[in-house]
């Protein structure tokens, strides 16, 4: 498992043990196929396909994925009797770049999803304000609209990861719990400058308008900081699943505090203790207390390619991708080992790296069809360093849920499957 | 419609004629009311809807707009007797933000939208090279990715400028063929590199999988440089409609070039003189010659809301939104007018501004009751200015139909309807 390669036959440099390799490699094509990326095939002609025989389909008014992606799908549980409660997760594993697609974002619902009619929906702002304000969604429009790429995390994500085995399961199933979309709205902070703020005034009680009623307190500091009332998702309206049609948007904070459907906002002077903060959301330590009240989502990172499902099929050069994000700011810095840590290198981000956002990770691998483990290593703007399982264990105990942020490992197999371990 | 406001009862200063404001109008919120924005209605308590009073929708595996939304839709034309031939248009003035949601970006075709198997779909490179390869989709994954937000504009967006009369149309069917997305894909150098291209190479054949073989002939600088082969738009794998499973991209250069259903590029010494460039696709010239190979879609921009079909309702403060982008790199202002060109005030951009790339720009505007006449003006990071619609007239004569960046011009009458005008 800690094997280091052999040098390398066409020169390559490796940048950190078993294989690893600057993506620089890709650039040259000699080294291609001396690095064992399958040759293309040699040819001269194409078959002329059915599909260039005929016209192709007419026009649509909404677009839809060819049939032939009808597997990319969100995944979901919902327990018994519970209508509506669960998470519906992102399939990690089959996307690429940095922006989740609508269709796919992540849900998490207390309730199920709310049929609003947007004319009909109101949110109030009242408590401890100069004046208590009823919005429109159309009155809301009439303010200034700003617009952000942000990615949303449930706070539960990740948490399968305590378990004393590694759970048989993908990226999607482990992590798909995290999404990214470009959100606009109104700064909470302008709505608020409107109706008053009263100096004792140090939390906001968000309420959403779900049968749940889900309901949580944010402090005010973020509610004046960089809070959105959101009502655009990848340009459109939000989706019914993801808060249609306004949901609070608070950039780097737990999922759940980024209430959807958002009804009301209540200015009080202490949290408000909804069930949704003391029941649920709260961090147990190995002494039994629980930690109320950490909201920023901490460095994460988990490499969806290659990662279980995406079986590798021979020797030679893959890219090895992934997702790197951190609630505090920007990601300063990805490692990714090959030989389950006992070695790094630092990979490629893709630009632009925004704070608050997922950021595409990339490096060079030579896979000599050994057994390797992959694992990737988020370092943010803070200083922040992603912690292996171990040492999250040893910090929170092992019943540790929320906020789980530790390094997930994949294994791969002499046989090109790759699986979840602990390593 | 020359008017210069009254002086303001709020302080407020304007930054040009007819009303425009500074941003930061809306940040006072003793302004806001004083300015004219409806002020929200005060109450205490919110009424318990239907939605609130049982569990919402199950989860979805993918998901779909509200029903509230169903008019937000491309509108398309199809001409009798071709079919599949047209375009269906983005409805720019129901959007917000700078991502195109995948379901609403523009579809252009020329023999509708193939139903193409991925798994038998190849992409073969040959001609003026050391060796012809032909690539799977599956081959291709295996090289390094690279994302980038990205506009995508018809040649022939806007041409509808051109007419004795201003149509009375809305910015979807006058400027909506033009959309954004972030796209990830292989470097067309990388793959360049790997054939080993002949010095006597210096246009590429681009060949579509469509049914009406769509081809174009690229210059071999746009291929080395920024060309991406896509495969992912905004995340999940292209939609039919826009090149699944594989287009060309190349940023910034007008949306025919960037042939979707990629199945052939052919390396060439001279350009190929195929249909698509020499039927169409050239700029018609006052004296009757054709230019042709201008391929870079130029600086420009549309004003979003207010905008036909959003009709103004009553006097205040409103946000005035809209789109920029240039084909040569980043906007670097956008210039409103409120005043039909007598006067401009820069613009709002919104961060992160990326080269070819759409850049949402706001800026806030007291309608008085009276006639106004919104434009904006873009100009690029290489000095290049957006023209009126005279300028570009008088440069390109009334037979211009593509790459007709001229200033779109939007009345608004007293009575708060907004139409297309000349001015």
């Amino acid at each position: 498992m800690r094997k280091v390669p052999a040098p390398d036959p066409a020169g390559l440099e490796p940048v950190a043990g078993n294989g690893l390799l600057d993506r620089r490699v890709f650039l040259t094509g000699a080294a291609l196929g001396a690095s064992g990326v399958p040759l293309p095939s040699r040819a001269e002609t194409l078959a002329v396909e059915p599909w260039m025989k005929a016209p192709g389909a007419p026009f649509s008014a909404y677009g839809q994925p060819s049939r032939y992606e009808n597997g990319v799908v969100r995944t979901y549980a919902n327990p018994p009797n519970a209508p509506g409660a669960g998470a519906a997760r992102t399939p990690l594993h089959r996307l690429h770049g940095a922006i989740t697609p609508n269709g796919l974002h992540f849900e998490r619902s207390h309730s199920g999803v709310p049929d609003i009619d947007p004319d009909a929906h109101r949110l109030l702002i009242h408590g401890l304000v100069s004046r208590s304000l009823v919005f429109t969604l159309d009155a809301l429009s009439r303010y200034p609209l700003e617009s952000r790429i942000a990615f949303i995390e449930c706070g539960g994500n990740g948490a399968a990861l305590n378990q004393n085995e590694p759970a048989q399961a993908n990226a999607q199933a482990l992590q798909g719990l995290v999404s990214s979309a470009e959100w606009t709205g109104v700064r909470l902070s302008t709505l608020l400058d409107e109706a008053g703020v009263d100096p004792q005034a140090r939390w906001v009680l968000a309420e959403g308008a779900d049968a749940a009623s889900m309901s949580r307190s944010v402090p005010i500091e973020k509610a004046l900081d960089d809070a959105l009332i959101a009502f655009y998702q990848n340009g459109e309206r939000i989706r019914p699943s993801n808060g249609y049609p306004m949901r609070l948007l608070l950039p780097g904070f737990e999922g759940n505090m980024q209430v959807k459907w958002l009804r009301r906002l209540k200015l009080v002077a202490e949290p408000v203790m909804t069930k949704d903060e003391t029941s649920k959301y709260t961090l147990l330590t190995p002494d039994g207390t629980a930690l109320q009240f950490v909201f920023p989502m901490e460095a994460k990172s988990v490499i969806t390619h290659p990662s279980p499902d995406l079986k590798m099929r021979e020797q030679g050069v893959y890219e090895v991708s992934g997702l790197a994000w951190s609630g505090a700011g920007k990601i300063a810095r990805v490692d990714v080992s090959a030989d389950g840590g006992a070695s790094w290198a630092a990979a490629a981000l893709q630009e632009p790296v925004l704070p608050k956002a997922l950021t595409r990770f990339r490096l060079g691998w030579r896979w000599n069809g050994g057994p390797a483990i992959l694992q990737s290593r988020a370092v943010d703007e803070t200083g922040v360093v992603q912690p292996t399982r171990a040492q999250l264990l040893a910090r929170r105990g092992a019943r540790a849920i929320y906020h789980f942020n530790a390094i997930t490992s994949w294994g791969v197999g002499e046989n090109g499957e790759v699986r979840h371990v602990y390593a």
